[in-house]
């Protein structure tokens, strides 16, 4: 397949570093691509099966308007944390645009294309969401492109999506970051227990904010969840 | 140092394999010592200068017993992660013998000799309880094992250590068990976040049941804090 990467941080850093190998694989990034072969402008990623949208959250939309009126049938997807807000955009893009969402259930608190690694997705789930402009064959390119890079694909709503990440990615920076207040005052005695359970804590803070604050409603949904059972655990103290 | 090792499972065998190089160290284990030297009996541990105990948590008190009235001199130190009843139990012992608490802030989910490793401790806190057979003396042979092992000593009194322990141990597995919970149903599809949170849910329950239920009131008291720091935080969502 021909790949375009937009955005080289660490999540399209390690998908270039993942296929190039087996695929024709180009990058843009004003920043750089590092050792990916580079495009001069994002519109040179095109001619291409599929370009990957990769990056700052807040060009995302930008980003795929900027191609959409362009791809000429290339597929396009994102790879953002939350869904809604590609789907949205989607349901307005060109008629003839063909638009996936995507999200690697991978990662790490560090971020850039000093981060990435080829190795990054291998056997961790990537969802893929289906829009208004998604049709069967741009879904099979996606998920190829997933299971190219090492991952499973899951095919799932982006209501779907944005429920489950609330609980696997809210709540647990939820509670680091709780935890590392409430045990701010003891922390240099922590052992690698204490350690592991705030690591979340550093999350950059504009992906932070993303998660949190960007799926408010279903992450206090997933809290009271938490909360009640972590009132089990609390009753088993006695 | 002459140092006895009585218990050599996952903290008693990365003792002896952190100190058998610069010290003279034998241990003692029903169940074998791998290739650290074995003692045939726990009496066989004396004379030392120190004699860790590292059994299982209700073999610790027990195993003092049986090494106080003959220890001559040699400091003994438990290493188990809660110090009141080491304390309580120093009150009681023969006048003579010489008692510290230690609790070194390192372990893994695994247990076991095969899980031990001669670096465990580097770098990280050990904490020294004083007891009511304290003297300076043990205090400093206790501090110097802690350093050959490759820890940082830190002496606190019995109470501090429970109360901070009850945030560093207790609440991070608290929280571990109820995400572990409440995210029973979508943690197939978690990434590397969800699953280091939730690490310590695989806490061997012996163990869990000593650092919650054996802790209850301290960990309840650090239960609020956090809960209260995670109010803070979901009402950063808005």
């Amino acid at each position: 397949m021909r790949v375009g990467i937009a955005g080289c941080g660490l999540i399209g850093g390690s998908l270039a570093l993942a296929l190039r190998g087996t695929h024709d694989v180009r990058a843009f990034d004003p920043a750089g691509t590092g050792d990916v072969d580079r495009a001069e402008r994002l519109e040179d990623l095109l001619p291409a099966d599929i370009v990957v949208v990769a990056t700052p959250l807040a060009e995302v939309v930008p980003t795929l308007r900027a191609l959409a009126g362009r791809a000429d049938g290339a597929v396009l997807m994102d790879v953002a944390s939350l869904k809604r807000a590609i789907v949205a955009y989607a349901s307005d893009a060109p008629a003839d645009s063909r638009i996936v969402g995507g999200h690697p259930m991978a990662g790490s608190t560090h971020v850039g294309l000093g981060a990435a690694r080829a190795d990054l997705f291998g056997g961790q789930p990537f969802f893929l969401v289906p829009t208004a402009r998604s049709d069967e064959a741009a879904m099979g390119v996606a998920g190829e492109l997933a299971r190219a890079a090492g991952a499973v694909p899951t095919v799932v709503s982006a209501e779907v999506h944005d429920r489950i990440v609330a609980m696997l990615s809210g709540v647990p920076l939820a509670v680091a970051l709780a935890l590392a207040r409430a045990g701010a005052d003891v922390a240099d005695l922590a052992g690698p227990g204490f350690r592991d359970a705030t690591r979340l804590a550093r999350t950059p803070s504009d992906l932070a904010d993303a998660i949190l604050r960007g799926n408010a409603d279903e992450v206090r949904a997933a809290l009271r969840r938490f909360r009640d059972a972590l009132d089990d655990v609390e009753r088993g103290l006695d």
